[in-house]
């Protein structure tokens, strides 16, 4: 059997050839994706702005969401989002680079809890999310592919 | 001084013609902005989609999150999200038509709750979220505007 | 079969004898449970308040936590939360009546979401809890009883 | 002045001290009060079961709302609770030793986030709780003990 760095790694790539949102449409960077954590990155272009001209807060959202997808199903365990939190903490504006790093807190049976934080490139934090996640069935690569 | 009612309508139209993000990245309609409510539409394109194939959860907070914002700059003191919660209760799928309609649950000093639930064409709960604002410096629109 | 409103009193009543917490150590008063909806009041005493000599919040959470219990277990299907979020919006103090109302916001298969609101005597808003509820096996009142 | 280590000790005693519900209402241990950490232990008693006859959900919550206290008033800056999110993950029967440690995850200007984690005494995770802070005026201990 695949180690589990490998098989995290392999998931990922295979995840994000496929999530058109996160790849073409916002244009997110998957930095890494390992056994319960991802790091993704994406720069705040002049269509993300809002009517106060800062970032808008959903995509914000948005890279977290997706950085937490990548954390809750490297281990090759389909799994969704049955919700969310998020506390927002500083502005992001045009030009700026948000990076999101999250990790597992918890996996308990089909439950996890994962942490996400979105900082800026001057490093300060942007927005905090706490994602609960359920394991669905089926698997993101085929069993013949994850061996 | 204007009505209330009447202003809230302006300063919705004012917030939503400079919220690019909203208007065209995301092709958001606004259906309406009441004193301390707001529905908003919008309908999941291709590129919304996931890597699971359904619409990435971070548009469907996006939708949400803009409601929120209308909802709770209505009265012409401008307003941001400190934070929200979100709970997905179904997918949403290509070609879905997802209605976001919100409400002011609470609003004591400078601080609201706002409730947004997010339904499909058959009427399903899509999603359910709830927003906390803090009122900053400023208005929507410039005073003389809003008299 | 018992209508519904009948049988969410009875189940109110058989839940609320058996719930020690709520009467015996908290002295809750249960006023209303209908289907989908309940009531609750307590007073803070002085073994509630903390070191800042307010009440604690855990026990305006408390209080919330229980009227969301009658209020998902109304209709005779055990239930429990899985979780909950609260915002604290005003300190209560040693002798304030909280009441908290909440009503069910959706239910869509097994689970639930629940809005309740703590107002003290003066009818300004303490809390906002949003809870969320599962359906588990089992009923509050066994089957015959609830025919 | 006083060492960041040695001044939360003092800090969390005083607090402690004068804390009738965590102490001797809910009958908390405080273990240890460090800087932006802080563990605290009960036992679930009789008294604290509901209808179900597990742990009343509040108590768990009121546990972590505690433990949040001392870790975020742990700099002698004087901290309130803004709000809080909880999951349950496992219930608490009669007997059990939960145990709450919590940390620091942001203190960005007057607000911060801080999340705990209840353990039953197998090592399971009961809850997890993430607060959201905000400091007041003022200080736990005076200047002049603080120095």
């Amino acid at each position: 059997m695949m180690e589990a760095r490998q098989l995290a790694q392999k998931v990922g790539a295979a995840l994000f050839a496929g999530d058109r949102a996160s790849k073409d449409f916002m244009r997110m960077e998957l930095l890494s994706c390992e056994p319960g954590r991802a790091v993704m990155r994406m720069q705040v272009r002049q269509e993300m702005l809002n009517g106060h001209r800062i970032c808008h807060g959903g995509f914000i959202f948005t890279l977290a969401d997706s950085t937490f997808a990548f954390a809750c199903n490297s281990r090759n365990v389909s799994t969704v989002a049955s919700g969310a939190s998020i506390e927002f903490l500083k502005p992001a504006h045009e030009g700026d680079v948000l990076t999101c790093e999250g990790v597992e807190q918890m996996l308990q049976g089909r439950h996890g809890v994962y942490d996400m934080k979105v900082t800026n490139q001057s490093g300060e934090t942007v927005a905090m999310f706490r994602g609960k996640s359920a394991q669905i069935k089926g698997s993101v690569l085929p069993q013949g592919e994850a061996q």
